[in-house]
């Protein structure tokens, strides 16, 4: 038990592959990561790990709760027995829209927690990066907190994490750590990224936690690959 | 005019004095650091800048508002034609609370602003630093933004500046730069300073301007003498 400092965490950020048009497979070689690692707590995947991170493909890969990549999530929590913040992907609701969410799985698989990113990022620089999630996704609106055996955890994805408000919101239902699957990209990355994870773990006096995919030089989006606690 | 990225500032960072119990002396000094400076815009001083950071010195070197000091301060922005944000000094109201306070002076030695700090800091570490500014000091209640040519400025006061909310009003009041003087210690400073004030520059999307006052190792309260901009 022993609170949050006792924990024992792994974040992701190995070969990702997101290229890879065969979600299944993305999923096989995770198993492979979680079977090499005995012992865990705590083990929390990037955002979009099992899609890549572009939006023709958002829709594509959507599954609605409880879907395949949900279920094969659930079930690898629950063999390792070990707590699945399983990063982000696609989830399509029964109207039909789609959203960025994050589901957290207990050690025994099943759902303790869910989060849609709520700051959805877009991006349109002069002659530079475009990038605009609100062309498919939906955002949402429920700021996430979840127990643990460690302690309450709030949990939001990515660029959710660059507004001090809702870190706090987080805090003020008693999160001690926040879990932030991400991907920044390598403009914001170097400049932002540490800063942003020390400074929020500083002013709200407790951990920080993010997840970021490894850096595919070969797909549509690279990533600032540096996974932090 | 050119907004903000065209102003000159000086951070007063130099020899404080903070021991001497002379206030006159002090600012005598400062004005030899002021006619230094010649083509200066805007000027910070310090948290306490003269007065001793100790609580038995609040109520001694306290003033009204438009006080002796307040009045020396005034005509030295006037003399010299630039904004002078006079760090803070104890300020005591008619009632006799004290309070931390920092007032703003145009080009002219107007008052265009005034801050009590909101947030008192309260310290008391076990075997370590004692220190409770709410023994003697009484908070403000007003969140602090002033114009001049340059954009709206915000202000607060050192412990402020660790509640991201603050700032936050700040801006959405227009403020394009936040001046913090301030008084870190040397716990603090060293891990949060530069953090604190580049990441509030960042998820604000403004500047952000610390002055700090210069060690005296010889003074009741040390502190980490860096300014920043």
């Amino acid at each position: 038990m022993g609170g949050v400092q006792g924990m024992t965490a792994v974040l992701e950020a190995i070969g990702m592959e997101k290229r890879f048009p065969v979600k299944q497979q993305m999923l096989l070689r995770r198993r492979d990561t979680f079977q090499a690692l005995q012992g865990i707590d705590l083990a929390v995947l990037p955002e979009m790990f099992c899609c890549p991170y572009e939006n023709k493909y958002f829709p594509e890969y959507a599954e609605t709760e409880g879907g395949d990549t949900w279920e094969k999530c659930s079930r690898l929590a629950a063999e390792h027995r070990l707590y699945l913040i399983a990063g982000s992907m696609p989830e399509r609701d029964e109207a039909g829209n789609i959203y960025n969410t994050s589901y957290v799985f207990d050690r025994n698989g099943h759902q303790i927690g869910k989060h849609r990113k709520m700051h959805l990022f877009d991006i349109d620089v002069k002659g530079g990066q475009y990038f605009k999630e609100s062309d498919t996704l939906t955002p949402g609106d429920q700021v996430t907190v979840f127990d643990t055996e460690f302690g309450k955890m709030g949990l939001c994805i990515c660029y959710d994490f660059r507004f001090p408000e809702l870190a706090r919101m987080m805090v003020d239902k008693a999160a001690q750590v926040i879990d932030v699957p991400a991907a920044f990209n390598m403009t914001t990355g170097p400049l932002h990224w540490e800063l942003m994870f020390r400074q929020r773990a500083v002013e709200n006096q407790g951990y920080t936690i993010g997840a970021a995919p490894a850096r595919d030089l070969n797909a549509g989006y690279h990533s600032w690959g540096h996974s932090i606690a």
